[in-house]
């Protein structure tokens, strides 16, 4: 058969994930994988091992694939240009995926759009963060900042522009001696108000070349410590209205950014009912795992059926409720007899792992539960994740 | 982490799609295949090339692994009582699968066992069948026979006792001249009667090492040409007296014949409400494909983790009705373009491929849809099904 060979940069879950949800569509799926120890080189038949970094890999990665897609957005953006260049489809293609990996380019462009975000400036040394921490004292009205009378605007939220995730390059400093850290590195820094959110939303779309775009529902993401810990599909108690502007915001961004493939919209609701944009990303995404288990079509499927140009499928939702809960390496290396008894004390429970050793607050996995009682489908995936990490020992 | 290794034997769609479940589980997978292009070689990172009849390397590949389990029942009964004598784990066992590999053993045993089967003989000649025959034609009342006045009680069904599969190494033998054929390989024959049935049934069950068991929902199986085309589940109308029957037979059946991981019974569901088992299968069965999409936890899942002696996954239907159609190569090679078509008409089909080279009559494929209106939901299979085949033009 004729079916076309997708090229994933980058060997994390998401990719493994995506391998996994490409074996049905028939999909030829090749890595490019650091390592053979990687997660997703674990599961994947064809792995080519090299650095995304480097551009000769890169192209020559590329030469067996009919598309190019993407587990990180860590691939230079000029190597992407170099690529696309030489005549690779690549997807999402460098233009849209620039806005993914530079929070400077992102701002700017939304800003462009007139998509509501967080007020925010580049910062290029701790003076200028005094100075935009000062405005947000002065100016709260209707800023959405946190107000809540710390000297000078404090605190400001600093984040440098590339390569952070998972709260990594990610300060919230809280006066003028706090904001020096984020500057040693030496490179540009955005700084951010403080959003006085009363929780994050996620508005998932996925888009294809020829336009076609499916909105899930909006989901909550509820983070620990700057790190994603349980998502719930759908965000309960979001007013309708609500959800669908955030539908239509994503959806927009993914047209005018051209994005193709997966968008994650991360966006703060805040007190008085808005919806600001946090961050996106252009590949499958923590707040999409619930899909694999809660929706007709997976984020991963899609993610492929979109980079192949294939007709997308129906991203709406299997159950009343799905609950997504991250599962982090606690002190003990040995998962295994602690996802048995999590397989026994719930029949129904759908886990996922990485195949990645233990670490300490390392996401080696996660589980979905579904059901129509939330507050059960919550205490069920609350305790998996708790009992594998073992901070749960019942 | 210190997740086991599970070697499976066979790189045919059942190990492709084993894998596929594997992913999530976080089990380490690795394929015994003959070649690198078969279906789950093209998507499993660990393959071992080696003819599964060839005991040396049947114990090599073993020496990886944890448990071997099979995606089919070709290999030699005698390679696997040696591999247990070595200390490898083998689950099935030996003496659980010889009753899927020889319908001879299978017969005698269900026979001692009380549990309804047609009426059968292991015949050595044409004279055999013959005499059979007019045993049925003679004594008719209850024996379940056809009786639709073929002269001398045929027609009878011929089976070769080892290696027959999706109508291959059966016939349907009308007269004593028809019979000679099944003798031409010198292999051992079992004469059965023509059962008289209203559908095919087939119970579905798990069994862990333990004793651990789940039943999935009887479902219908429809055959056309002697391969299996459509499975409907649960079965329409089935009494749920006669369900609950079904399904404790094939509980039995599996605790008795000590089975480990999934049993398929196929069945014969006779115009007066009896249920005959017409064949045995242990491992994931294509009358379980549907479970991939209409189950709370596939076959392919429970069958890795009764092998592992892990906890049962819920088996139970996550839709009212859920219906499989095999895709079967036809005359023209490229599916994509017809692969495309059915996903824009229904956004809401799952699509498993194999991975294999479309040839006219092969099983490449399959397609599970589901929804509440069983008309609907069979027509969208059928649809699909014989859009890719060729056979559906519009």
């Amino acid at each position: 058969m004729t079916f076309p060979v997708v090229g994933m940069v980058g060997g994390g879950q998401l990719a493994r994930m995506t391998h996994e949800a490409g074996i049905p569509l028939g999909v030829r799926f090749r890595l490019l994988a650091a390592s053979p120890q990687e997660s997703a080189a674990q599961a994947v038949s064809d792995v080519v091992l090299g650095d995304h970094r480097e551009l000769e890999t890169l192209r020559s990665f590329a030469r067996g694939c009919d598309v190019i897609t993407f587990d990180h957005e860590h691939v230079p953006t000029e190597h992407l240009r170099a690529l696309q260049a030489d005549g690779v489809v690549v997807r999402p293609g460098p233009d849209a995926l620039v806005h993914a990996q530079d929070k400077g380019v992102m701002r700017a462009r939304l800003d462009a759009l007139g998509v509501p975000c967080p007020r925010h400036r580049i910062v290029r040394d701790v003076a200028d963060v005094t100075a935009f921490a000062a405005e947000g004292a002065s100016g709260a009205e209707g800023a959405g900042g946190s107000g809540d009378g710390s000297p000078g605007g404090f605190p400001v939220v600093l984040k440098t522009v590339r390569g952070g995730y998972d709260g990594k390059g990610v300060w919230l400093v809280r006066d003028e001696a706090g904001a020096a850290e984020p500057f040693r590195a030496g490179v540009p820094v955005l700084a951010e108000e403080k959003v006085d959110f009363v929780r994050e939303l996620a508005a998932n779309v996925v888009r294809s070349p020829h336009g076609q775009a499916v909105a899930y529902p909006v989901v909550e993401s509820i983070q620990v410590d700057g790190v994603c810990d349980t998502v719930i599909a759908p965000a309960p108690d979001l007013p309708a209205e609500r959800a669908v502007r955030a539908q239509e915001l994503a959806l927009r961004i993914a047209e005018e950014l051209d994005v193709v493939g997966h968008l994650a919209v991360e966006l703060f609701e805040t007190r008085d009912g808005r919806v600001l944009v946090n961050e996106l990303a252009m590949r499958p995404h923590n707040s999409g795992h619930w899909s694999q288990d809660g929706a007709v079509t997976s984020q991963f499927a899609n993610h492929l059926r979109a980079v192949l140009d294939l007709p997308l499928g129906d991203p709406r939702p299997r159950a009343r409720w799905t609950v997504m809960a991250n599962v982090l390496g606690g002190d003990y290396p040995d998962m295994y007899a602690a996802y048995l008894h999590c397989m026994a004390r719930d029949p129904q429970l759908k886990i996922h792992m990485y195949g990645k050793d233990v670490k300490p607050g390392r996401k080696v996995g996660h589980v979905n539960t579904y059901g129509d009682d939330l507050a059960d489908v919550r205490e069920r995936a609350a305790h998996a994740a708790g009992y594998l990490r073992g901070t749960i020992q019942e």
